[in-house]
Formats: C-alpha cells, sequence, structure tokens
C-alpha cells in the first residue's frame, strides 16, 4: 500500500511533476525506426511525459523531435511540410531544423528580425540498440545512452516489439518485476520444464538488492534434490527489465510513460551470439509472441478493454490459466482493468510482492532526493546497464552468495 | 423545483452519500438469473451504487458478489477463474468464496500467515421474485426480502424485463409514479376503453397518503355518469412501483442507480391466477412489451438519444404522440433527455405533479433521518410490501374513502 | 500572446461570461432555412452560446427558438409535436408559442390557474439574408438587423455554406483575418494571377484601422513595377468577415459560436449584378469550394482530427502546401488541432499579426466597457456594415489615404 500523495508522486509524470524530473534525466526509448523510414518521410505523433510531441527525420536522415504546438500560433506541427533539412508549419511556412532552430519566417518581413527570437522545444535523439530514444531533460544534464546487453547487439541479434497499454507506466513496471505472477497468470496447463519448475512452486521467497543501476531480486523456489531454483531479475533505472529465461533467447522490456494513463511497452528478443530466426520474427509480426496482436498500421492491441481482451472462457477451463491466448494479452488484461491509474491506497501487498514495494521505494527516494537538488548517479554511467539476468538450480540459500558465485554470467560485463 | 442542494442530496448514490446510505439498507434487484445460468459460469460485472462488482455463481450454486478490483494488487476478478467453491484472481491465483473469505492464496509462503488478514468486500445475496438481489449495507442491519405481490408468484406466473437507462435513478422513478404524462407521452391515436378513459381527461386530480411502506396516491379523473376514474398508484421504499392497469395482467417498475448517472429498470407483468401466455413472453423477447429493444445479449437499448429513440416524424403526426413506437422507448427518450442529472431548480411543477413532490419529500426526509442516527422501519417488515393497486370507476371522491372501501382488492394483504 | 485570464475572456461565451453578453447584443446567424423548410415540419436541436435550443417553424411559416429543456420537468422539446401554431412537449403536453407563451397546459385542471405563470425561454428570429438569425439578449436591447452587403443581394445571387468546427470561434476567426497564412497554408503550387502576386511576397505589410463596425486591416505587398499590391478586409462585430478577392464573385465569412469548444461557420459567395451560376452552387454542395466535404444530412465535415484532414503526404510533395485537398479543410486542419481553445499564452506573434491583435483588443475592450456598463454602438446602426473589400494594385503606400482614395468601392454605401 501507499498514501494517496505517494501514488500521486509515484503515478504523475508531467512537466512539472517530481517523477517526469526523474524521467527527463534519463535517455528514453520512444520509436521503432520504422515509423520514421527514410529522409523527409512524413512526420510522426507521440506523447512522452504528458508533452505533445513531432518526430521527424529531415534530408540528412537526423531524427528532430519538438514540441506538437508551433511556437507562433500553435499549429500542429503534424501537418508540417518536411523538406531540405527541417520541418515547415503549414500555416504561414516557419521553418524549424532539429534543433528547435528557427531557420525561415517567410511571413515576416526581414527588418522585423523577429525570426532569431523564436525557437520550438526540440528535444535530443539518438539511434540506439535498434530504437530511436528522446532526451527531455535540461542540456547541460545530458546523460549517457544506457549500455544494455541487447543495446550492444548487432540487429541481425535482435527483434523488437512496441505497443500501447491503457495504464499507468508503473503498474506495468510492477507486473515485470513480479515473479510470482508467472506461475498463474501465465501458466498453460501442458506447460512442462523450467515453467514446470516454477509452477511446482507458485510461492517463491524473495531477496531484493540494491545497486547503482537499481536492484536485483531473486526469486527463490524450492526445486529437486533439496536445491533452489533460482530466477535473478534485474530492474535498471528508470523502466528496464531482463526476464531470466531458462532457455535461449534472451528478453527484457521497457515500459516508458506516454502520460500518466497511457505508456509505451517495448519488448525485445535478443541473443549475444547467433542471429534470431524468421520464425521468431515471424511471430512478433502475427502476435504471436512477444507482443500482442495490433490493429494494422498502428501500435494498439487488438485485444482491448472494450472486448474483454477476447476472453474465451472455455479455454480458461481446459487449457490455460486466464482464457487469454496472448501472453502480452494476459498482462495488458490484468494491466489495464487495475484502471488507468492503480489506487494503492487499497492494496494488500505480501512476501511476493517485495520486488514491487523496493521500486516504490527506491522511485520515491530518487525522486524525493532529485527535488531536493541531488542528482543521480545512473544515468551519468552508461556502462553500469551492462547486465544480465540468472535463471539456475542451485544449493545456494542466499541471494548475495548466489550473485557472487556466478559472476562470470551475471553481471559479468560491469 | 428543488435546491441544488437538494437535488445532489437525492440524486447521488455512491459509497458516502445519504442516499446511497438509504439504498444500502434495502434488498435491491440487480441480476437476472439467465445471467448466471449455472454453477460455475463465468462471472459477470455490474455496477450498482457507483460500486464496480462482480458476480457468481460457485461450484454450490450460490451467487456471490464482490468488489471488482482484487484486494491483493487491484486486477479485475471479472477475469477470474470460478472454480471449486470460489472466485480465484487469474494474476497470482488468490482464490475467495462467496462471502469475501481468501481461501487459498498459493503464491505466498504458508509461514507468511498473510491469507486470514485479506478479505474481499463481499455483499450478500438471494434469490427471490424471478432476480438476484443483494444487500450492500451494514451486515447487522440485513434487512428482510420485501413481499412484493410478485415476488410470491412462482415463475411462470411472471415474466421480467431489464435495461440500462443513462439517467439518474430518481428521474426515472418519477415518471413511474407521473399518471398525467400517461395521457400525452404513451398516446396512440386509435386507443379506446380504459386508456380512452385517461385520454378523455388529461388533467388528474391527484390525492398522497404517506404508509409505511412509501406512500399511495391516487389519480381521480372524471368519468362517466358524475362519477370518477379513480388509479391508485403505491410506491414501495426505495424504488418500486405497480402500475394500475384497467386490464389483466398486472404490471410494475423498478429503479435501480448503477451510480450517479444511469440505472437499471426492471419491468414485471404478472399474475395471481394464471400463468403468463407464451405470447407475452414472446413481446417481451422481441421489446414489442414491457422492454425496450435491446442490442443482442446485453441490456443495452437500441434506441437511444444518439438516434433520437428512432423517432418517426410521419408516426407522431399520424399514429401516436411521439412518433416513439414502444412504450419503454418512450420513457427513455423522456427520461434521457432531461441529462443525466435533471436540473430540478429549473423545473415547475404544478398540482399533477403531486406525487413527485411527495416522492422527494419523502425520500429526502428518509436519507436525512438516517443521517441524524434514526434507522428506517420499511427495511426490517418484509410483509408491509403486499401490496396492490386499484383502477375502478367509483363515486367516491375521496381517497382515504376510496381505499377503506375497496380494501379487499387494495391493501388487501397487509 | 494574452495573459491566461484574457484568453479565458476572449474565448467563453456562456451566459455568464463577459465575451457571451457581447455576443448577446447581436443578432446572430444560426440556421439554413432548409433545415425548417416548412410550416410544421420537425424541430431542429441547436447549440448557440452554450445554451441548448430548439429551433421550430410553427404553422404560420414563422420560426421560434426556444430552450431545449421544457421548463415543467425538463422534458427535450426536440421530441415536441410541431402542430396548430406551438411546439407542443410530449411527456405532458404542455404547448408553447414562438414567443415563449404556454397556450396550452392539458394535464392540469384549469382552476389551478397555473398557465399564466410558466414560460419557456424562447429567443426573438429573424429571416434575413438567405439565413435564420436569433438574438439571444435582453429585450429591451434588441438590436438592428446587420445590413451586411451579402445581406441586401436576392437569393439568386448569393450560395451560403455551413458547417461545424471542433474549436472555438476566436480562433477561427483570428484565421479569418490572417492574410499571410493564404501564401502558405492555401498555396497550390500551380498558382498564378493575384495568388501568384501574394505568393510573389509572402510577408505582407499589415495597418489596421478602427472603425465604427470594427476595423479594416490593409495587408500591403510588393507589387509589379514598385507599386504595391493592397488587400483590404474588413472585420465587422462581432464575427464577420468580407474576403478580398481579386475576382468575381465576393465572398465572406462568419464564426458563431456554439460553446466554448465549437463553432459554427458560415461562408458566402455572392454577387452585386448578375446570379451565382449552377457551377459554384454544385461546387457547394460537392465540398469542393466555399465549404468542406460534409457527412450527408449533416454539417459535420468528412475530414477531421481522426482521420489527420484526409492528408496525403504524395500531393503535399507535388501539388500543394498543406497534402489537404479543401481550403476550408485546409483551414479546420489548423484551426482544430490548435487545441479546442488555442492556449494563447504561448504564442509568438509577429508584424504579420497585427490584425489578430487588434481583433484582440477590440473585443477585450468591448466586453469589458460592456460589464462596466457601456452599451455597444454597432448593434444598433445596422447600416454600418455595409462594406466592402478591396484588392487592387496602387503606388499609394499608406492605408488611410488608398481607403480615401477609392471611396466609391470601398465603404461606398455607409
Amino acid at each position: 500500500v501507499l498514501s494517496q500523495a505517494d501514488n500521486e508522486l509515484l503515478c504523475r509524470v508531467g512537466p512539472e511533476t517530481p517523477m517526469g524530473a526523474l524521467f527527463r534525466r534519463f535517455w528514453l526509448p520512444a520509436l521503432m525506426p520504422s515509423e520514421l523510414p527514410e529522409a523527409d518521410c512524413p512526420p510522426v505523433r507521440m506523447r512522452l511525459l504528458g508533452e505533445d510531441l513531432v518526430a521527424f527525420r529531415d534530408t540528412t536522415g537526423a531524427v528532430g523531435v519538438v514540441a506538437e504546438n508551433c511556437p507562433h500560433r500553435g499549429a500542429s506541427l503534424f501537418f508540417g511540410r518536411n523538406e531540405e533539412v527541417g520541418l515547415r508549419c503549414v500555416y504561414h511556412g516557419w521553418k524549424f531544423d532539429t534543433s528547435g532552430t528557427c531557420v525561415d519566417m517567410p511571413n515576416e518581413p526581414p527588418e522585423s528580425n523577429f525570426k532569431p527570437k523564436v525557437r520550438v522545444t526540440a528535444y535530443r535523439t539518438a539511434e540506439w540498440g535498434g530504437l530511436i530514444w528522446v532526451y527531455m531533460g535540461p542540456g547541460e544534464l545530458e546523460p549517457e545512452l544506457p549500455r544494455l546487453d541487447w543495446c550492444l547487439v548487432s540487429d541481425t541479434h535482435r527483434q523488437l516489439g512496441k505497443w500501447i497499454s491503457h495504464s499507468n507506466f508503473a503498474q506495468g513496471l510492477e507486473g515485470n518485476i513480479d515473479s510470482s505472477h508467472v506461475s498463474f497468470l501465465h501458466r498453460d496447463f501442458g506447460d512442462g520444464g523450467a515453467r514446470g519448475l516454477m509452477n511446482q512452486d507458485g510461492a517463491p521467497q524473495l531477496t531484493v538488492k540494491e545497486t547503482d543501476f537499481g536492484f536485483v531480486y531473486g526469486a527463490r523456489r524450492n526445486g529437486p534434490d533439496g536445491q533452489f531454483y533460482w530466477r535473478l531479475t534485474p530492474f535498471m533505472l528508470p523502466s528496464f527489465t531482463l526476464v531470466p529465461n531458462p532457455s535461449w533467447p534472451r528478453t527484457g522490456h521497457c515500459v516508458i510513460p506516454v502520460d500518466d494513463e497511457h505508456s509505451i511497452w517495448f519488448s525485445v528478443t535478443y541473443s549475444l551470439d547467433e542471429p534470431i530466426p524468421q520464425s521468431i520474427r515471424d511471430d512478433y509480426a502475427a502476435g504471436l509472441r512477444g507482443q500482442p496482436r495490433l490493429k494494422p498500421g498502428t501500435f494498439e492491441p487488438i485485444a482491448t478493454a472494450a472486448n474483454d481482451y477476447l476472453i474465451d472462457r472455455q479455454i480458461q477451463k481446459d487449457k490455460n490459466f486466464t482464457g487469454i491466448i496472448n501472453v502480452r494479452e494476459q498482462d495488458m488484461a490484468i494491466v489495464e482493468t487495475m484502471g488507468p491509474i492503480l489506487n494503492r491506497t487499497i492494496e494488500h501487498v505480501g512476501t511476493a510482492d517485495l520486488a514491487i514495494i523496493a521500486y516504490r521505494r527506491l522511485l520515491l527516494r530518487l525522486a524525493r532526493s532529485l527535488q531536493d537538488g541531488r542528482e543521480l548517479y545512473a544515468p551519468y554511467h552508461g556502462d553500469i546497464f551492462r547486465v544480465r539476468t540468472l535463471d539456475v538450480v542451485d544449493a545456494e540459500p542466499q541471494l548475495g552468495t548466489l550473485m557472487e558465485a556466478h559472476k562470470d554470467k551475471f553481471l559479468s560485463l560491469v
């Protein structure tokens, strides 16, 4: 449970909010490169941290992200002409480059000397790890790009998914650090193997260890032969997680706030050593893996609250726990029907929710400390994000000792 | 007219409101049994008095009504598994029985001893009079089921209808105690018989007599041979009415608050002495009688504000007063286009509105008195609801004397 | 830029607002006569200055405009029976004439003497200039009808268009007094002729001259042979403008507030000397000229924010500045995507926006002065609206002198 004040502090990310300030200290992935496929292609609208923006790729291939409304009289730059190294408002022809500089103002006489006085709000962008990232914070505090494991492999070794969730980012993120729900929400009755290990013990014991990138938590289940089945999940600020998969390939997630009541979800499937096969890419495209089924030409899921996420009660009886067929659609059904912003004042969190509690404490503490003028450490140390997961059967009962013992596989890169 | 403050007091029924408290002293019909057709069938969502709820029929056939959001982390129990005498949240497998007790908590280790500390809000239910009823008040104040006339006949002698209105309950109820509108809103130009009597005198004189179940009002019209055409309508707390039909069978209504801006309407057609014929049941199903035409698989009317209730201006010229073909659709057109909550500060109520005025006074007085700590009488005396209507041509000009004279037919059961 | 307080003052037009009071001093066009084609035809809903209204044409052909909700119990008079010189509420049969007098109250006994105490709010109407106008102000301050140029020609010489915009009236009006946008927003790459003159100099110099009807502004562009290309645009209170077209026929616009976030746009094409040809009327009907393409049977444009105004990015590259094919749809794309009420606190207005600045100052000053009890001049002098535009190539550099020199063509009627 949180107080109502803390819940507001955790969830609100608009321009003047403490948590919004925290997110504005980090590079945030926002677009698939395919949304801006070539130089001078049509601009796209986007909304991040409660701000309406337009992204465009200029004649040189550089990506600009600017406030949607033209600083002149508020016309939408989405309708702008993307031409000759700048985005030109169609209302009066004012033109801005990716830095936000007004490079042409054809409806003013030159002697008015008005052009140098006008800028459009523009944010720094980067193409990194197969995505387009945006930095929305103060210029002098520009962070390093996070050297996340999946950002460092080549495109051939990585498949990305993206979709929009109609819910606050925090309840989404909390689902990604909630080991015990996997044994229920995502259970298929035919499961075997390592997922089988999860299902054999639905009540993992959690331990959380804070780190400079965020924290790691270990979910310890009783395993075969008196050993433990350990799954170690890193949470990396401000909203990245990796899944301790029992089998190849590796996967991760990220939940980026669109505004207080919507978020962008990215999923990534990647490999350190071999290309992602076409079959996995096809499954992504079909919404069979990694992301929900999407309405064509959009990032909006087909399964929504309005259609009860296409639940099939017969399938719920016979085949899986929910009657919803896609793992991500199962997530969306839970995360979205909590309401746009989960009311955390009426929760009952238990020992299985230890990582969620740690997550809230960490974000609230950092947001408050930032308000008090103490800058964060993580944004300026991109290397600390080079973290991996662990999924192992081991006799060791303590998280710290286990992390030490498997240093070569886990956290080996830092 | 009401002051704005009184209008708020009359119409708001959420958890912390005085009128909400009044409704929470009574059993309220909410579901058709066909919505929960068998043991362990899919749960259904519902909203009552501003609270989001989920209803389910457990393995034993008992009906549970619980808060929609799981007390753990707020996932919707609508997606729950209804299995082995309880509803199990699909997020982490927590399971609740119809009393709200948590009977399984598989993601917590037994030693955490967390399970006994958690309950889901659950309300008492009853199957009565062909409907599923819910009691949402304090456990120690559980009322008796109202022994309404139509609740006491067998299913064969009763046909029920249900639909959703996009308007506050009070303006709906006021339509059900508004004798004079029948002569206008529901007039068919081909009418004869008793309806003809109504149409011959559109300005009935009303008298209201308060009772322990609510009140009775008599609408006296001038009838043939210097006599009076009397129609006596009982209003039974908190929102039941019977229609003084001139001909077989008997009918009644009930308007239950979904929230401040929506309500469930029930209509009932019943007989004391013989089964309801299949033709009437077919007419209900087709929306030709007793209820509006409904969108298949829902309780949402087909005729809505968005389509102007399918008004046909030629029919309005030639065939009936409104150009809307179904009596209930006529009601909805009026009740819903008053706005979600009728602004009673700008009304002009006349002598024809005496029953409406009495209704408001009674509800406001009882809601205030409940706030002052004086409990109601009616909820704890189910027998006082055994009331009937009267529709008679009689020379008697006074309501009290008329009621006394027809005691055997009217109020005969109390 | 405006302060937030001034922006509110400029844009809010509801019953209790200063700008609403200003608009309530003028006759406002509201309906096409075709919306009420004959005596006793079906009533139509409308909303003006934030008030829900119903218009009807009675048996004598007179147009009534009354508050939508019946003064009795709030039923919508849209469903009313329009019969025998009055509109009759279908709930209880109360009937009102175009003056708002209750002429029948059949559900009340005559002795209640209630009928003379009840009126429905009714507004004065007039048919004028091919439109139905409404006056919503105090009866004793009823203004003269404005003798606008296009109101004085016969129907054969005039074509009117009407559509709904989902935006505040003021940002719409501002587009109509914004000379420089024509060179950009409405540019077709194939343009020649006078439009070509505009495109040759996209940075006109503006001068504003206040008048008793509002103001005139001149946009001076550099023209051929060292002369100036002058376009003079009159703004007539409260929201009329004429376009200084280089060629026959003449055109004008009007933006009427529906409520704070919607407005009715009227366009007029007219001629002083010859009938409007059928080809222009056909183009209006098809949405190729004068108005956007409309959803059949409505005044709602087909091109909306939801479909990005049907922008075609290839057309934007090759054929015109926006990729939106219709001049009015171009306007709507800009005006509506500013948001329902443009945030004027973050604008950067330049010398090209002089007329817009003058417009805001004038309206704010008049609204404030009306609040201080000083009545307006314009509403009571219909003849001052007999104004024309000027579109001329001339060596004169000063607006005042130019206006004097072309007195015979411009303002010749006052």
